[in-house]
């Protein structure tokens, strides 16, 4: 069964909760937003489905809802910010709005972030340079799931990308996408469904293709976008592997197999070789490399010529970021659906922190 | 029958050919410089292979060998550069200095060029940053030979991306690749070979799969990384469109499906979208983060944790870079082979410019 909720009312929710744990109502307002963002763009694997998640970290004393972010690192167009193991959801609108800030004084911005922790969705934190009419960028590592090619271990998140970039009278272009074959949130699709996986998602431990979507229980592992050699597998592993330097070796945050993982039952690794995950971000002013509105007729000209490119029967040529913006204003309209366990989840939750669920 | 040349006598060639079709003696031994290095790196159709083609666009007025190349915009941090319809190899050297320049200044640099011509190998320009200890980012545009996800249409390049990142006492982390399965260069072998072709490369021009290596001469097309929706195609499509926005969109080159073709023999779309086609690098000071030496320690634990991880019998976790760095050192040492074509093809541009052509 399903349950709809309307955005306002999820958000809201959202912040009680992190008011409850501590959050200051600035930091509150930030995280539910992002969090409930997710849930409107269709990418329900990063909404609310994580809130009770934040709430055990932040009992194991993992999370700290009252932070000292601070710059320990800084040039005119660069920054690294410790992160004092704020919610990522936190730190990132926190370190974006820092890179923008730099990038209307010399044209980009670049913010490097250690100590954090998941961020929500990737593309949201891109997407907030748009209004400056500037290309934004957001990267974070994640706990280890992803075998690089040829390797029976996982060494690397499915450590997303996203770029966000200004039209004119077109909507943006957003990309937003983990460096995998599937993300995790479609491989727990269909672990609840009992269905086969495609090929070239995962592995099993002896590094043999598999289709049982269990298989991460038993030692396997997600692949690199590619999924093997002979199909660039070793491009998504590069891929991978830069978001995870990117992120975490240039902020001093933990990298590839040390990442800590986001669920709380596990522990993180005892012999840490950095501070929580990493995170990284850019900004870069359109009128810094041409005038903004010629930039703009150009990126709508380009977006005008793939769409209307001739497609596949009963198919068009998709323009990044265009499914989570349709599905944003149908979910505005009508709704967020819950499936369930998320639904019974965050009733739990309510009830154990004593505060009330909102009526549908 | 493959022919052994030291790479010393193939760059003297080179240079001579670039010094008799009228560029400097500087910008000649540039161009040398970055055409060998891909021979040398074993990228060998980015190499003396596209010699005579580059000659063949001088021929045909579309390569300029006297540029003033020039920057139209400028911040701080950020320049765009006009080529002039420079060859890409002396343009990409010139625009690489001025990010580094930049970064040297203010922490990073970007730059963005127009006006250019095919740049050779990515990482070649990239790596410029390494002995700066800099991370170096270089990409580019190239004429349309891949189909978005479920397009008919030929809309992007392969569009390279590459990353050059410093370690200590390991040599450094540079990933170079197409955004597409397989790169053009190896769809050529098998059209030598008259083998076929993996699926999940090409598609005929109904937009099904094919294994016919021949299939781009009937109008089908290469495939983004990930080779179709279910394995995230429409990932390697991002990538692409990215790479073709930085490179075109940014700078004011042609992008999509009116960047000009490297072929002389194929004229350039009749109703340009702008000049040339387009790059974009980026040169980011590791000490802008953090200290460059704990930066490297923990580059030299990155590199030794993924290259000693457990891997599947026969292989061996690879380090991007690595394969080309060990083919560098074999091949300045015992020569760079060119097959017959290659070869013959070479000898005959030699007395068509009436210039010695070097003994073995």
């Amino acid at each position: 069964m399903e349950h709809l909720f309307q955005a306002k009312l999820l958000e809201d929710f959202c912040k009680t909760v992190f008011t409850k744990i501590g959050c200051s109502d600035n930091d509150a307002q930030t995280a539910a937003q992002v969090l409930v963002s997710a849930d409107l763009r269709g990418i329900d694997s990063h909404g609310v489905a994580r809130l009770s998640g934040y709430v055990r970290l932040w009992e194991k004393g993992r999370i700290n809802t009252r932070p000292r972010i601070n710059i320990v690192h800084e040039t005119p167009s660069t920054a690294t910010l410790d992160a004092d193991q704020a919610l990522g959801l936190v730190a990132a609108p926190e370190a974006m709005r820092l890179a923008i800030g730099k990038a209307h004084q010399c044209g980009t911005g670049w913010v490097a972030v250690k100590g954090s922790n998941h961020f929500g969705i990737a593309g949201k934190h891109a997407m907030m340079a748009l209004e400056h009419d500037m290309i934004g960028i957001a990267m974070t590592n994640a706990s280890p799931l992803v075998a690089p090619t040829y390797s029976l271990k996982r060494l690397l998140g499915t450590n997303p990308m996203a770029f966000a970039i200004p039209a004119g009278i077109e909507p943006p272009f957003v990309a937003d996408f983990a460096t995998t074959t599937a993300a995790n949130g479609k491989l727990e699709i269909l672990q609840r469904k009992s269905q086969a996986a495609p090929s070239g998602w995962i592995q099993d431990k002896q590094g043999q293709s598999s289709n049982d979507p269990q298989e991460l229980s038993r030692g396997g592992a997600l692949l690199p976008l590619g999924g093997d050699f002979q199909h660039g597998s070793h491009k998504g592993y590069c891929l991978g592997a830069v978001v995870d330097i990117l992120s975490a070796v240039l902020s001093g945050a933990n990298y590839g197999p040390w990442v800590p993982p986001f669920v709380a039952f596990l522990e993180p690794p005892s012999d840490p070789v950095g501070s929580g995950i990493g995170h990284f971000f850019g900004a870069m002013r359109i009128d810094a490399f041409r005038k903004a509105a010629d930039f703009k007729a150009q990126m709508d000209r380009w977006i005008q010529t793939f769409r209307t490119a001739p497609a596949i029967e009963g198919h068009s040529v998709l323009i990044p970021g265009e499914p989570e913006r349709l599905m944003e204003a149908e979910r505005l309209e009508n709704g967020i659906p819950l499936i369930d366990k998320v639904y019974d989840d965050l009733r739990f939750l309510a009830a154990k922190l004593e505060i009330p669920f909102p009526a549908q």
